[in-house]
């Protein structure tokens, strides 16, 4: 591939690294960016396709990524300044490896030669990456960029996705370099173990009780028709892993139900269950552990197989199961019904949110669920809604759901995402608010005020610790001052409303549901 | 020590930790708790000795046990919840660690039994707490908390400061343990090294242009003073690094110039310097590299010695220093005479809000520097304003300044707090606003509403890289849509005024020193 550039400007490494994204497929880049990252942003000025889209804070930054990566099925690009750059971004990288999304990360970082002076930004880059990245390299000089971005971007498109951490010197982004650009290898195919097939197969046949547990792209519209085939044919149970980047759900697919998230329900869920078929996920276990509390979620002697591992091809894996059950294509699939929930009138509640989304969400809307206990009932009344995108919150790291529904809204400009926002959480990276206003993003969020850590005060409770006195009241409630998250959004150019009683919210929704651009409901429970 | 509860609640690890916290003299934790956490919160809430302060985002945690830090010398502890919640807090705990602040980590993390189960939330917390920590273990069990807790205090209190981090495990901080606690060890006293005191003594006997180059304790008044001693008897320079954890300042107390920023004016500073004396300090270097441009600061062949390490007693290093070279305590030292600078009037511009801060702050301010490319003069206009300390941002990480201000005030609840805020840094850790109208903290914020990252726009220029075009205008402009820092401060309970020409800031500012608790000045220029 050879690229060209404007007029006399020498090609740096920045360009290398700008037209390898390109090639690849990667053109959004979430960026926040510092001063060592300036030959890289000049080389982005240069190259219009690329959509740079700012994050006030990194975590916004990485969340957005995800979003992004969830529903495009593709990387993004981030742009990270230095150490404390990335870290502030690692949380939502945790997140993000925990989805399995793509994403490939560049962290600018000082010029090699700079680093042996310990200047005050000096830090090990590399240290900070590796936790929360499956391939982490810092590119020696302006003539390998091309070459390790292009192992950053196979190693992310690697299936189902993979977070790349390629460490960009600024003597590496400034040196010149050649602009014949070496050819980029292709990301491995996902296959499937004919093996693991047989094996489940024969395992389905011994006629135990068996659940089939999906993740990843085994809980899309097509693999799930497979597994339903499956699952009426031979008599095992569909479930999904508690936790799942991405379900493609609602009217005319087949529904799938969640391990739910209590602990007590998570063990019932899996009682008398005699053996589970893994498809992408992992075996089943508890959240967190409590004293005296199993970790497994499983009854004693329950069989663990694995169909596919998350890298494999698991709608393959679930056709030739299929296949090797002698499952046909013949009948039609067990699909939900189009089935809106009633309306709840009086004091809003958490039901009474998730009713009136379930009643007025339109087709095609992508749900962004972080609202923790204010979401238990979300999933269910939101079953029967036109088709829709349910992501969730993968790796247990709160803050993600801003920045989550930002991302997914530039992947998706033709489509109403909505943010199911605890409020305690939300405040992590509420400057994602900005980058909705700035990008005229598509995104309703939906603020659960309920003023506290509702979390922690259960916790608190199941751990036997007694009623909270002051130390741990203040530490779980987000009163002395309430936060105006009404406020708040329009601060950062998103227009916002407060209700406090479920008919005003339905008027709300159905409103924010008409019109195009961010808005934000602060629904006081 | 033995340390009684209440009733029969029996002793656990997490009681074993806050009592030898409170034994070591660490009566403050700053927190951002999570589920792992419950049994170190019912300790805590167990000793309202201890006083917790909730921070709504990890950063404000540990920006604010930094700024504490500087002002209490003697560290807080933070409490934060697995990988993830440390993660958030990295970035200003690599700023604390350049400060050479004394913090103590609590990170909680699984069971030590369910880590093997790679829940969600799983991650290698010690991978991610060794870049920013100057020492990191994760205790056994109950029966070691106290022995790691004891030891991660006295490393914590190791002059001047260390960044210790302990990670505690659900079961560990659960289980039942003796309240017998082993004895606290002492934190290894600070030392003068006699060698390094002659070597000094005699270089600067040689008559060559030298400077002593200051930081930490070095920049206490009483340090400042011997320090002026030496210099004028001597004919050294005295100089302080470029950016300073604290420094006691102002009318009556010896001034100390900085190190400039830019690099131009810092390769000046040194021009004709023949030999640096380090107290405490480091070889003075840029803060990022340049194509072309040299990395050291100092003139080739100048000369570098040591006169005390960072860890050193540098206070009495300069001590036995001045008596190495025979100069005893006579003269009074050459101190600052109180001299306000006169108002400007007109738009508001940096330059005038400096010059109104000069004016008007009261004595015994502390002020926050993260004003960035908006303060270049606030050091010069400060300079004769009554006795006060000035706090910088000493790892380049932004997103410091407000939370450092929540710091101070917790430790100095009798002093005026000014944070001196960029606006862009500023959003990055907005959320510490609510923790000051929480606590009800006296600290006066400062908004420089630049609405770009100026710094940003300036090095784009320096790189050579021409005017931005719209991808770099986009990252570089806080405008589309313009944040309303009023609005924002508001929303989470801190009174606010937004002000646009010099005369209307300063009425604002000194009706803001005259009143106590938190206000912000959105001073837009």
């Amino acid at each position: 591939m050879a690229h060209g550039t404007s007029g006399n400007t020498p090609y740096t490494g920045a360009d290398a690294l700008c037209d390898t994204l390109l090639a690849g497929g990667v053109d959004v880049c979430f960026a926040n960016p510092g001063t060592s990252e300036m030959h890289f942003v000049a080389a982005l000025d240069r190259r219009p396709r690329m959509r740079c889209v700012l994050g006030l804070f990194e975590g916004v930054v990485t969340g957005a990524a995800d979003g992004y990566a969830r529903m495009a099925d593709k990387p993004a690009v981030t742009l990270l300044h230095c150490g404390p750059g990335l870290a502030n971004g690692l949380a939502n990288l945790h997140n993000a490896r925990r989805a399995r999304s793509p994403v490939v990360n560049v962290v600018g970082d000082h010029a090699t030669y700079h680093r042996a002076y310990d200047a005050p930004l000096t830090s090990d880059v590399e240290g900070l990456a590796r936790p929360m990245s499956d391939w982490v390299r810092s590119t020696d000089s302006a003539a390998t960029v091309a070459r390790d971005a292009a192992e950053a971007i196979r190693t992310a498109r690697t299936a189902p996705g993979r977070i790349a951490t390629l460490i960009l010197p600024a003597d590496a982004a400034w040196g010149q370099t050649s602009s014949d650009l070496p050819p980029l290898p292709a990301a491995p195919a996902a296959e499937v173990s004919e093996d693991r097939v047989a094996e489940a197969a024969a395992a389905i046949r011994s006629r135990r009780r068996t659940v089939l547990l999906l993740t990843g792209r085994a809980l899309r519209a097509p693999a799930l028709v497979t597994a339903d085939r499956i699952a009426r044919a031979a008599g095992v149970r569909l479930l999904a892993q508690q936790s799942n980047a991405r379900i493609e759900r609602g009217a005319g697919r087949v529904p799938v139900e969640r391990v739910p998230y209590p602990l007590d329900g998570a063990i019932a869920t899996f009682r008398d269950v005699e053996q589970v078929i893994l498809v992408g996920a992992a075996a089943p276990v508890a959240f967190f552990a409590y004293p005296g509390r199993p970790s497994s979620l499983l009854p004693d002697g329950c069989r663990i197989l694995t169909l596919a591992e998350p890298e494999a091809d698991l709608p393959g894996a679930l056709a030739a199961l299929a296949d090797a059950l002698g499952i046909g294509p013949g009948s039609h699939p067990l699909v939900q019904q189009i089935e809106r929930p009633a309306m709840i009138d009086g004091a809003l509640t958490p039901d009474s949110i998730a009713a009136a989304l379930g009643a007025l969400m339109p087709e095609g809307a992508i749900l962004c669920d972080e609202a923790l206990t204010s979401g238990r009932r979300l999933f269910e009344l939101t079953r029967g809604a036109p088709p829709h995108d349910f992501l969730a919150l993968t790796g247990g790291s709160i803050g993600i759901g801003l920045p989550l529904a930002t991302g997914a809204a530039v992947a998706c400009p033709d489509r109403k995402v909505v943010a199911l926002q605890a409020d305690g959480s939300g405040m992590y990276t509420a400057q994602a608010l900005w980058t909705q206003a700035r990008e005229g993003l598509d995104v309703v969020t939906i603020v659960f005020a309920n003023r506290s850590y509702a979390i922690l005060r259960n916790e608190y409770r199941s751990v036997g610790a007694g009623e909270p006195g002051r130390n741990a009241d203040r530490l779980f409630d987000l009163v002395d001052p309430v936060i105006d998250w009404t406020g708040l959004a329009k601060s950062m150019g998103v227009e916002a409303a407060r209700v406090e009683d479920s008919r005003a919210f339905a008027d709300r929704l159905s409103a924010a549901f008409r019109r195009k651009g961010p808005f934000l409901i602060e629904a006081v429970i």
